[in-house]
């Protein structure tokens, strides 16, 4: 009954490549069926003013679609002078993400910029680039460890993320673009490795959800999201 | 054990005054303790061009905040030269939120922008948005039902927002900016009249949550947004 | 033969309330008839780079409005990413008003922000904005003076301003929305508590006037402005 | 008593070249003493928006300064990204100066724009940019009649512009940039042929100034602007 | 000699992976060394407003690079607010570039965009650009020629690109990072299958070349884009 | 057979008048033909980030056109609120190519910025605002040697550059505007006093050139170069 075959509670094929550029600090091409994102670590000493002499590091994210990698061309945000409403929206969610995840005490006063570049879209690409947003860092900060410029782990559970929403009156796990395009409702899930929620966002555009709604696409979430977990640890072991 | 003194479950005293400015469609003060949001509907003829021909209406959203509004003084956005943020995620909420009550249809081909200004802010100014922007937009369309511009009413199951977090360890409703400063978890909860969920923000800066701290919050904002809704049709009849 | 019914030297109804907004130092909410602003003073240590270290202080001002705060919606300028030029001229004109009043020895190395922002406009905006400003500046000034911040008043000489114009072959005062949008001739009057002037800005779109014209216009601007004056004092004691 | 030794009433050295790009409707090179301004007029069918279909013409200025006209450098407008207040709001003034001395339906729908680029500043170059202006427009428009394009004259009363101000306390005309950088005190009065008053615009930048003052500035201005206007009439006949 | 060992007239190792996206008309990913370069080509009816109704069609380039394809992370120019310098100078060169070996009659009233975002930099990456532009180009006009939309082959002879300088004193092909920031001297030459020459850029960044030192850069170019246009063939065959 | 009636390989009538503003270090107003730019240089202490405290010096340039230098109106670049790509290009070439004839170290840190701004336009304004830039440059430092500023002359190898095209298929000098809009094939030769090279830019639009034609521009090109050097010589002696 889903357009690509899949059951109801089942991922797209998921795949993990690290150390596909030579010169970020950590790195990563995910691919979750037909959204690849390529995800990158860049690790800098200075950290953002407000933060300046407290000790503390952080994690932040920047999110890019390449202009072809959609079904039909998207204007370059370089050209255009500014990111979208959208842009902006996720790149913030995918930073505070990954920031759930991460000692902040222990990593210091180091900053750590997690790159997502959408090469090819399918739905989805968000919590793609979470998931695979995680590995990088996670490569990123083992560098560190390896270095000795970190005392112990600053990365304390890890973070994963999913779509769910209710197609043709189904809950359904991992939206792709055709479901995506005709759910009424759907959200997004992220989840860590212990199984505590970071962040949900459900969304009904011109619709509406109940409770009960709501806690299906969660038990879904939370399968999902341990596949995932799943996955991170072995692309990064 | 509220800084305001308030109970767990209890919601800033709300007041809504209608008719506050005399060119817009629609419009209201709303108050939420010292959160003060002015709203103001906007009919137009036109519509964005992905639904020119459709027969379909529209509902926008615009969010700002006066430099003064808050404790030290921000730099107006006019000035800096673009919506931070911030601002661009809440607007596409708050349109999100209020097209979830509107039969497009019943609309007809027009569109009715919705701005948020906050004078005065002291935490939750999004939902206040959300709340007061209904009545702006439920004032707005009477004007359009009492001209017989529209035949049924397009407006059909009020929305209402409201914030709930874990402040010290204790899950409370309507946050005000001394809680929501300290709150390591706190979400929006947009919900209709009839009870629906319109859209449920859950969110933990550097910090995570349970599904039972989320039933929780859930059971708080449900009692919340029906006192609001019955605060709206105060203002309203 | 007014619109309004006024006489031809008669300002509109004038009301000045204060402490407005609980965060700023000095607020006011300004209501020439249907002309209504929001003033509010900022106090910041800090001043503009090229007064740093002379000891000076320094007034600036700047000046929006709200989308519908005119007949028909204009653009928000955070979103169009600029402020228009009327916008900017107003500003300026504001602040150099206000300085104009203010001993820059007395109010020491620190700057004052006031903030105009257009809650509803009939006519006369920029003007309303000086007046009202002023009030907003003399509140944060008296705070500064009772915490003993500065040692003698800084505040020198109210400011005050008002429009006149020719309207149907006569010069009248204070000109709302329909008598600015069909006179040929306006100007703008600032004019201190002393009678001195501060600036005189006369104007003719696609027309021109007389000495004699302006004399009058003069006349009444000062009979005008010493009301304004009155009460900001009544406003202020 | 003046830096350049000349009369308290008397202008700087007045030359008006005119013809000097081979591309322009109309061209001229203004000099007033070391102030040098390139006005050039550009006659397009297309008018704004705004009067579109009307039947009547517009006539439109835009001002710049060469990044060295200026003793130390000023940063290039275009490389900065915008124009500064202060530009738009000289801009803005030549624009309304031009239109008060044409009759618009007389120049048909069509737009003349007014470029006026200072090459060398030395005080009063928007003052410098309408005399010289007017002149650009008058050839212009002289073409447009020797073509037959327009019936009649459009152009009814020369426009032309002066400073005068307060220097060293006394009142002097055409203040050149070491007594505008000095006088507390400055006007800039824009008169036409016949005598008549399009704008006058007296500011004291944190000063004050008398009703007396002003008159003696206005009587300069106008003794001034008569020999512009017939440096105007030399120059085009 | 040089730091990778490679003989003076020796290329990088040159790889082209086709068909690597599926939404694009014409993809791949080519590879010089350790310069990657993701290029897409996507076709549109429309065409630039000045040549609409023209009947012959348009080619043209956007060029990108990711924040960490180089060594330390750039700026997102999307984030920035617009392209640099650099940028706006390498895509106008690689839609130029390209154009030269089209028959803009024969490909008919249409648009086709070739994206070339970078991967992963070291060095040359405006020359990988154009090589495997084209081969995108190639392949979009392919699926055009396959439905029938082209009647006769629009592409006339395949461009490609390479760079070389002076390094060391010595003249080496197809410079690579390393060489690339030592040459006092280097160039780009695009240079189409048939030999003919498109485009020739040599410069000298605070330095100096002779004839001599340019008539060996271009032998060895020669050789360098008969290689390269073999190794197009060969992907698109 | 030119429209100019000019043998092939002469260039335009050249004159560089000196010294033609009073505030900048150095000055003069090129005429190639229809061609006039005027070009300043303007000394300033400060260097740019990347060689602050290295003792080098640093020349820079920028590049503008007014409005009406163009037979149709160009729009203003500051209103527009950017450089365009052309623009951009072109004064990264002017800053490259002068730095050939610099001794950065004699020179010593600071920075010489040449600005270029075209009063008319008739083709080949880039080489004309390099051969003019040279020699405010040259005028702009002859003061510092006679202020003691420097020690030993930092210019070392004047700088010109002319172009040169097919045109009619013939090989041409100094292309004007009617020849440059027809020419499929031109380029920009930037060449020393002593003969070398500095920057070589042929290109072809929408066609291609051969080895042979390349050979013929140059000649051309070193000739040309070498009289506008003598003139240059003559002018600043």
């Amino acid at each position: 009954m889903r357009p690509s075959g899949r059951d109801l509670s089942e991922l797209r094929p998921v795949s993990i490549e690290t150390g596909v550029t030579k010169h970020a600090e950590g790195s990563c091409l995910i691919r979750m069926g037909d959204t690849h994102v390529l995800c990158t670590a860049t690790i800098e000493d200075r950290v953002p003013p407000f933060i300046k002499g407290s000790g503390l590091g952080w994690v932040t994210a920047e999110y890019g679609m390449l202009p072809r990698s959609t079904n039909t061309r998207m204007r370059r945000e370089a050209a255009t002078g500014k990111q979208g409403g959208r842009t902006v929206e996720i790149q913030r969610l995918i930073g505070r993400a990954l920031r759930a995840g991460v000692d902040r005490v222990a990593l210091g006063e180091r900053q750590i910029t997690v790159d997502c570049d959408v090469i090819q879209a399918d739905g989805g690409t968000r919590c793609a680039s979470i998931t695979g947003g995680w590995v990088a860092l996670r490569l990123a900060v083992n560098k560190l460890m390896k270095a000795g410029a970190v005392l112990s782990d600053p990365l304390i559970d890890p973070v994963a993320a999913v779509s769910c929403g209710i197609y043709a009156g189904q809950p359904v796990l991992d939206l792709d673009y055709p479901e995506d395009s005709e759910a009424g409702v759907d959200g997004n899930f992220i989840i860590t490795g212990s199984g505590r929620l970071v962040e949900v966002q459900m969304s009904a555009e011109g619709s509406t959800f109940t409770r009960a709604q709501m806690t299906e696409l969660l038990d879904l979430a939370e399968k999902g999201t341990q596949q995932l977990v799943a996955a991170q640890k072995a692309a990064t072991e």
